[in-house]
C-alpha cells in the first residue's frame, strides 16, 4: 500500500486543520507527515500531507470540497509522473541532464517532447528516443513564433513547460496560457549585472561566487517566483570560459533540484514568491 | 499579541491531528504553521505548531491531556528563554561566541553560569558578568568530580547543559540525570579517525573537508542523536594549526545553530536519532 | 627559524621569476611555497612566496629593487600583526566577533581603536579594553564629520580601516586618503535590490539565498574590488527579522575570512578586481 | 598561440625555482601562472606552471632534465585530452554523467571504452557510440577476473582508469599495475560506518550530512590519496531511498570535479595524500 499526497491551499480560517483532518480521519486515513504554512500577509493557508490507508479518492475530494468551499485548491494524489515538454535553444547542459535522468527513471516526469528553436540539440534528444520538434524563430514575429510553439505544445497537454536554457523572451500572452506551469533557469550574480554578457561583466568585476536561480515564469523572463538558488565559488585565475562552465554546472544542479520540488508538489506560488513545503 | 508554540509527541494513532486541531479550534486559536512527522519505525507522532489567538494555557493543556492520554508529551509555549549552564575546559572559541550572543540578547537563552575544569576561561566569562565556577578534576576520581559538578549545577535548575568543548568524558550516571538535556559539539572527519589526535591524522591523510557535529549526549561522549552538522574545505597547503583553526570555526557555527534549534523547541529525540521540525 | 613572506607585483616581463628566484637563491633562501599570477589584460605580475632561511631583509630588498626597478611593489616579511582601526555604527555582530578574536589572539591584527558614530558599541568595546572614540555625524556636514574621523584615525597610523557595519557613505576624498586600505562588508542578494530596505525587498521577493560581500572600498560604498563572498539558505517560513539575523551571520563570517586574507598579505587589488593568492 | 603547461616534482633543493625559471627564460617562454609547493615532511618540490611563447618541447625537456637530474618528474604540455577507460557495475549515475560530458566535449578526456561486470550499462554506453566490454566476475576467482580486465584494458593504453561505481575490490597486484592511475569514488559519512549497508546505518543514525570522496586507488578500495570531497544536507524526513539518491548526486558531482583536477594535471600524489595545485 503506497502513501498518498494531499495538497491544499485556500484562504485561511480558524479551525481549518481541524476540519481537514476530521475529514481525513472519517475517510479512515492516517496522516504520516504534514507541512502547513499560513502566509499572514495574504491570509492564505498552504498544506501538503502524506497519508496512508485505503484511499477512496472521489469521496475524500467531495467531502473536502464541501468543507472548504469552491475557492479551495485541492489535489489528491497528484500525478506521480508529470508530463513535461522541454524548450531549449543551443546549450545542451540542462537538457542532457534531464534526458539522462528521464532515461533512468529518476526524473519523476515523462518528457513528452523537446522543442528547440535551433537544430543543435536534435541529435542528443533522439538518442534517448524523445521526439524533437524544431521550430525556428527566424523570419517570424514573436506572435507567429509563439503561435507555432503553442500549436506544437498543446497536443501533448503537458503539466509543465521546462525552459532548459530557452533563450527567447516569452510574451505575457504566452505566459498567461501556462500560468505557474513554466519553469525557467538563469544565472545569477552578486551583484547583479544588467545588460549584455553578464558573465563578462562578472568576470571583469572579479566576483567570487556565481549562482543560478530556478523560478516560475510570470510575465518577465528572469523574474517570477523563485523556486531555488545555488552558488559556486569562482576565482581570479579562472578564464571567462571557465566561469561560464562553472555557471552551467550550477544551472544543471539548480534546475534538477527545482524540478524535483515542483514534480513532488512541494512548490506553491503566492504572488511573486513561493512557499516550499519540503 | 504574540504567537504561541505547541509541541507534542506521543504514540501515533489515526485521527490524531483531527483530535488535536479540534481542541485547538475549540480554544479559539488559529494554527499559523504546523510541522508534523510520524516515524513509522517507532510509530511515534511528532508535532510543532505555531498558534495565534488568546491562549488560556491551563485549559488547553487539560483538554489536550484528556484527548491524548498520559503517555503524550505536551508542551504549550515552552519557555522563550531557556536557562543554560555551560561546561568548558580550555578552548575559548565556542564559549566566547555563546557569551557575546548572550550579551547582545541573540542567544534565546539565559546563561546562568559557566563551569570550567580549568581557570583559563574565567576571565572572559567574568567580562560578561556571568558567574564562573572553577571545579578541577585533578586528584579526584570521576565519581567525586561529577558529584561536585552536579552539586554546582543543580541549584541553577538549568533547562540544558551545553558542553562548549568540555573535554571530560561523562559517566552514564551523570548523563542519565540530564537525559536529552546535554548538548555537545565535536569535530568530525570523513573518514573518521579513531584514537588520539584526530586532527593530526586528518592532516596526514590530506582530507579536503573537516566538519563538526552537535548532538545530544546519551551514554557516550561523541555518540548520541545528531542535531546538526557542517563542514568546511581545507587543503594541502594548510598547516596542522590552520586546520585546527578551521575546525574551530565550524564548531562555533554548528554549536550556535544546534542551540538555536534546541532553544526553539524544534529538536525531538527518538532513540538514537533526532527529528528536527524546522 | 620562522618562514618569511615575500610579496611582489609589477609590470610583467619575460624572465621575471627567473630573476626574482635567482636573487632569492643568492641570498641563500629556499622557496617553500610560491603563488604567481599574470593578469594578461593589464600585463601585471603578482607573486606571494614563503621563504625559509637566514634572511637579511635590507640586502634582499636592495637586490630585488635593483632587479625589478622602481615601479615594482616589493614587501619582505610584511608585519605579522597589522594595526587596524574599526569603524562602526549601531550593529554589534561584526564588531563583537572582531573583539573576541582580537582578545584571544586569533585575529592576526592589533585593534588600536574603535570609532563609532553612535555610543551603542562603547560598552562592548571597553569590556575588551580597546579605546572607543565616539564621533557623532549629527549636525555636521560630511566634510566636517570626515575631518574629525581623519583627525581621530591618523595618530594610530593604522595599516587598515575596517568598516564593521559603518553606515555612513564615505566621500571620494576620504577614500583616496586610505587607498586599498579600507575593508567593507555588506549584504548581497540574488537578484540585487536597489533602494531602501533591501532585506524587506528580498523577503517580499522570497529569495532562497542571502549573502554578504567583503570588498576594498574605492570611491563608492558598496562597490570596489571584491575580496570574498558567502551565502546562506533562507526560506519562506522565516520572518523578516530571521532573514536579517541570517544575513548578519554571513556578514560576520565573510568579514572574518576577508580580514584573514588581507592580514596575511594574500589580497592584491588590480583595477576593480582582486587577485587572491591563497 | 596557446598556453603550455609545465609540471614538475622532484626532491626539494635551494634555488630550484631559480634554475627552472632560468631554463624557461632561456627558452624564450613567459610564465603566466605558477603554483609551487614544498612538502616539508618529505622535502619534495611540486610545481605547475602555465607558459606562453613559442615552445620547443624537446629542447626545453632536455635542458630541464640536465638541470634537475634523473630523479625529477617532468612533463611538458601533458596531453590535453587524456585517454580513459571507465569501469562500472550496475549503478548508472556516474557513468551517464561521464558519457554526456564526453559527448559534448566538456570532459577533457577521450573515453576509449567502458568495461562492466554486468550488462546493465551496455545500452546507455552504446547510445553514445562508446565500446562496452562485458566482463563478468562470476565463476572466476579474483586473479582470473582481473587478468581478463587487464587483457581488455591494455590495448587501449589508457592514461587513467575511472571506477565509476565499480563494486569489485581490486587486488594490490592489479592496483600496482596502474599506480596513481586509478580514480575511485565512494560515499562518505560523518561518522564513518563500517560494515555492510552504510546508507542504512547512516539513515538509522539520523546523520544530517552525507558526502562523497574521490581518491586515487592504492592498495585498498576505499583508502588512498583523497582528491576531493563534498557533502549534501539530508534530514529525518528522507526515506532511505531518498538518502541514497542524494548520495548519488554528490558522487556524480565529486567524481566530475576530481576528474577535472586530474585531467588538468593539477593532482600530485605524495604518500597517502594529494597536493592539488589549482
Amino acid at each position: 500500500m503506497e502513501n498518498h499526497v494531499l495538497v491544499i491551499h485556500c484562504p485561511d480560517a480558524k479551525g481549518l486543520i481541524a476540519r481537514i483532518s476530521a475529514v481525513v480521519f472519517r475517510n479512515n486515513l492516517n496522516i504520516l507527515a504534514m507541512k502547513e504554512f499560513v502566509e499572514e500577509e495574504t491570509n492564505t493557508f498552504f498544506m501538503r500531507s502524506e497519508l496512508s490507508g485505503n484511499l477512496q479518492s472521489a469521496l475524500l475530494l467531495q467531502e473536502l470540497r464541501q468543507e472548504l468551499g469552491k475557492e479551495a485548491y485541492i489535489v489528491i494524489n497528484p500525478k506521480q509522473k508529470k508530463d513535461i515538454v522541454v524548450l531549449c535553444t543551443k546549450e545542451h547542459h540542462c537538457l542532457a541532464d534531464l534526458l539522462t535522468r528521464h532515461h533512468f527513471g529518476s526524473l519523476h516526469a515523462r518528457i513528452l517532447a523537446v522543442i528547440g528553436n535551433y537544430e543543435y540539440l536534435q541529435d542528443i534528444t533522439q538518442r534517448f528516443e524523445i521526439p524533437y520538434l524544431y521550430i525556428s524563430h527566424e523570419h517570424k514575429d514573436k506572435f507567429q513564433f509563439e503561435q507555432e510553439l503553442i500549436q506544437a505544445i498543446l497536443p501533448f497537454k503537458p503539466d509543465y513547460l521546462v525552459l532548459a536554457k530557452f533563450m527567447r523572451i516569452l510574451s505575457p500572452e504566452f505566459v498567461a496560457r501556462f500560468e505557474n506551469k513554466i519553469i525557467n533557469i538563469h544565472h545569477s550574480f552578486l551583484p547583479a549585472f544588467i545588460g549584455a554578457n553578464p558573465y563578462k561583466q562578472a568576470y571583469e568585476r572579479g566576483v567570487k561566487l556565481i549562482g543560478a536561480t530556478a523560478h516560475m515564469v510570470n510575465n518577465q523572463l528572469d523574474e517570477g517566483p523563485i523556486i531555488t538558488q545555488q552558488v559556486r565559488a569562482v576565482n581570479h585565475s579562472m578564464k571567462l570560459k571557465e566561469m561560464i562552465d562553472a555557471g552551467h554546472e550550477v544551472e544543471v544542479s539548480v534546475l534538477s533540484h527545482a524540478l524535483q520540488l515542483v514534480l513532488e508538489d512541494r512548490v506553491f506560488v503566492s504572488g511573486n514568491k513561493t512557499i516550499i513545503l519540503e
